[in-house]
């Protein structure tokens, strides 16, 4: 049985979660099973669409459009990431999947959804040869001691903050 | 018409081609077409069966197993990365795609397969809605000036260095 690994990718620049769905659809090729599960997203990703064609990967969304600051976190917020939670502790404890990404878990953790805790057990409790990825901002030095690899995403330059733009849909999200 | 970018993928940590191929993905889900071209990639990865799934991506390889070291380098590696370049150059000059991916291109200017100034050119007849994306460690100064959106993917920890792994097929292939 290969050994899985535990990857975090955060830090403020682009490309955390579509890395991590890069890795989902370059393992999916060679044949793994994959389940995505969204923290904080419940809006229409353009991954949700491709990643239909795809049968060996699972996305799933667990939050709601309304949550980008964590001034706008509600009990409903709370509850959807705690849905979350429990689906990966399923997962993990059946070992259902070759890969597992847990997209923008870090930041659910900052913004006070779960505790880093829960997300440590979670890490703690997984199966050998499962592949875990963690992705979002503001990964925590505990987390980063528990994983095997960890890549920041920084950001040298960036168009918006020059010109002001706004996320454009296809790209962004 | 909307107008498109020029990002750069750079830095020695994961996540730089995997990164372009989920906003490939993310794009291919609005509708967007997308080209990949892959400098110096011959070998089979992943993504090649995955995205044979996906109707509206385009993958093509500029390269062969071979060609990992600057040493490596033969006259047919040069010549490879010139067909992609020349491919890059009718896509830019037809305006052939929405999006279009030139995958480990700042590595084929480091090893000395292609100039700057052939890529600048490239970019530089980009068409106004054309999204360019260009992965690949060591990218020039010149080039990050001429984009409009730089991350580089900085690696905070990695097993392979503290256990001696190789790539694993799947993950990193």
């Amino acid at each position: 049985m290969k050994k899985g690994y535990i990857h975090i990718y955060t830090g403020d620049g682009k490309g955390k979660t579509t890395a991590a769905l890069g890795l989902a659809l370059r393992a999916s090729g060679h044949g793994f099973s994959v389940y995505i599960g969204q923290f904080m997203k419940g809006q229409h990703y353009g991954e949700l669409s491709s990643l239909d064609l795809i049968p060996n990967i699972t996305i799933k969304q667990f939050g709601d459009p309304g949550c980008f600051r964590k001034e706008d976190v509600t009990p409903k917020h709370i509850d959807q990431a705690h849905k979350g939670l429990k689906e990966f502790g399923t997962i993990m404890k059946k070992g259902l999947y070759d890969i597992v990404v847990m997209d923008e878990i870090c930041v659910a953790i900052w913004f006070g959804l779960i505790s880093e805790s829960q997300v440590i057990d979670l890490m703690q409790s997984k199966p050998e040869n499962i592949e875990l990825i963690l992705t979002g901002r503001k990964a925590t030095q505990n987390l980063i001691n528990y994983a095997d690899l960890v890549t920041e995403m920084k950001e040298i330059k960036h168009y918006y903050k020059s010109l002001g733009i706004l996320a454009r849909k296809g790209f962004e999200n």
